[in-house]
């Protein structure tokens, strides 16, 4: 048996400008720009193992374990994007073996919990596109490749890069000016630290597709967001990154979260992501930015109520030190990090007080820092001998 | 001893389309019109004796027994435009006691609890406002009252009349038109019910006052809501109201409540009224709606967690019934209800499981309608002999 493989490895991004309305269901096309850091593929990455081989009967996807088809109608628009571009090749060359009609076998696995919510679709889209890319020997560079993951989930194209990404919104309705490129490399400014509070809920409010399309239609401060807030920010965001101004890019990250969970509440009906823990958790960082004088810590909250908490290696004892002293009775997350001895030590004073309790709105705490794009890896999911996932 | 003495009631008003953001700072003006609806007096009410006295050596104020002074900014300004129009009577008519001259004595007093954190100061600037110019026997129409009042607190300036009631912003610096004038008596409409639900909070957000200027100085969004999306609103929930359509009043309604608290997430830093309670009573009334395919329930927060639910008496036993079997553990507010053998039976449906516990977050239900303005009444709460609160 003949079986082709390659894998990749892709990251997590977190938006710092968010991505929210599509003004193209199909092809994913957004109504603004957006901007991300991308995490470290360390604590959060997605793995992928793509195959092929003229035996294989049928296009499959084995997720963490659990076997899924792939008919979807966005991971077959990637495959046949995929496909046409190997057909391409295949034209070109007569050497290279057909591969591009052969059925393609995928074994995926997160080195996350999918039950912490973070939002996995972006580094498994992106993995996706990675392995196959590698798989099928593709020349296109990481932006061209953004703009079929692109397809199969919208902020999936800024996990093909690594440090501060941009996803450019385009003009085309065809959507080949709609793709990611980089702002600047992890190299930049790699002193970007990230700490994930991973916040508990009873149930999840609506899905981000419906979601962004029910704001899209019905919000009238939606359209100030995305024709005046979002243009003049995008650029000033950008600026901020190349400046390494943290003030400045703490400031926007912030801004961005509260004017797209404003317009979020502003749907008809009302979408709520955050709960009472994530408005805590608010007022948390609004404290330690206020007791510093100055902004040492962004929150960004997605479109769920886990806080993402950007700050400076320079400033982790501040930071992690009222986080510690906040959280340090949540179980899961404080065990891995070395220096907890180091923390600055915060007095017990009245102010703090009112946090007392939000540890218990806290199930798990990430901590981890600005990261790199997908990875080529020699880690094989798939048994060659049988084209079918490693036991 | 020659105490002169007036009395009268004021209502509570409650937004329907919101005021948040002042224009001018000290003489109230606003960024934008307002509505609202007066609620009935039986319920909730403020109740304002006046008296004057040459003996007097103080203006002082008894509110709710406690002894308060009358010194604070607002409150002057409000007691000098009634002294000036006062006095401009007596300079016409020589005849006339000199009464602008003296010292007032004023008692207050709400028929509900202020821990309820219902907005009391409207209806206490009304109830001040109407005794003194009764006091003073000026010819001023509410109108003109309410310019005075919105000196003391803006919305007060709507409690000056019953039914529906517009708060026009006016043009003018000195804020000449900036005064409430009604929209249509509660007789065009008198089917219209109110239903409080007092949300227990642990701590008030930032009070109002700053609360609106933070947003006027830092929500992007804020300045489309004023320039664009209230002014059109005004006019439609004018309609609405004039029309006595229901629905699209409720739907007004119900955007506008949504776009107010927007607008205060999108301020820097955000400010939060909503908490858990406040969005699991929205998602309530949401299904509610739903399930009877149209409009039946309005939902509208103040800057605060309560919810005020209006409703027309046509779909009482539906929206009570709702309520009635969500949150009938709510000890205060049920025993003065007649009809709850009437209510509509709400199947135990897998749906409502989701609101099992947020009768936990409410302390009290206050069941209400549509009231009248200001009233005068032979109620008095001074001692004539002394001049002091009767015990």
């Amino acid at each position: 048996m003949v079986v082709y493989v390659a894998s990749s490895t892709a990251p997590v991004n977190i938006a710092t400008l968010k991505y929210w309305g599509k003004r193209d269901k199909i092809l994913n096309l957004p109504t603004n720009s957006s901007i991300s850091v991308t995490l470290c593929q360390d604590d959060l990455r997605t793995l992928t193992t793509a195959s092929t081989s003229d035996l294989f009967e049928n296009d499959q996807l084995w997720l963490n374990g659990e076997i899924h088809s792939l008919t979807s109608e966005r991971t077959i628009m990637c495959l046949n994007d995929l496909r046409m571009l190997r057909k391409r090749l295949e034209d070109n060359d007569p050497l290279l073996p057909k591969i591009s009609t052969w059925k393609l076998h995928i074994v995926s696995e997160n080195n996350f919990p999918t039950a912490a919510g973070l939002a996995s679709s972006a580094a498994g889209f992106a993995a996706l596109i990675s392995s196959i890319s590698k798989l099928y020997q593709l020349p296109q560079s990481a932006s061209e490749l953004s703009k079929i993951a692109r397809k199969g989930s919208g902020s999936a194209c800024r996990s093909l890069f690594g440090g501060y990404v941009a996803w450019e919104m385009g003009e085309l309705d065809n959507g080949e000016d709609s793709k990611a490129v980089e702002v600047a490399p992890k190299s930049h400014w790699p002193e970007m630290k990230a700490c994930i509070l991973v916040v508990s809920d009873h149930k999840k409010d609506v899905p981000s597709t419906s979601g962004m399309q029910l704001t899209v239609n019905t919000s009238d401060l939606f359209q100030y967001r995305i024709k005046q807030v979002v243009p003049n920010r995008f650029i000033e965001m950008k600026n901020s990154i190349i400046e390494k101004n943290f003030e400045k890019f703490a400031e926007l990250t912030i801004k961005d979260s509260n004017s797209f969970h404003s317009v979020c509440l502003d749907s008809y009906p009302p979408i709520f992501y955050l709960n009472d823990t994530s408005k805590m958790i608010i007022k948390l960082i609004n404290y330690l930015n206020e007791k510093n004088g100055k902004l040492i810590a962004a929150y960004t909250f997605d479109a769920g109520p886990n806080a993402v908490i950007y700050y400076l290696e320079e400033h982790e004892s501040e930071v992690l030190g009222l986080l510690y002293k906040i959280f340090n009775k949540v179980k899961i997350g404080w065990e891995n990090y070395k220096n907890l001895n180091k923390l600055s030590n915060f007095d017990n004073i009245a102010e703090l007080e009112t946090f007392d309790e939000i540890y218990k709105g806290v199930s798990r705490i990430i901590l981890t820092q600005i990261g790199d794009g997908p990875m080529e890896t020699e880690e094989c999911l798939i048994d060659l001998e049988t084209g079918l996932p490693k036991k």
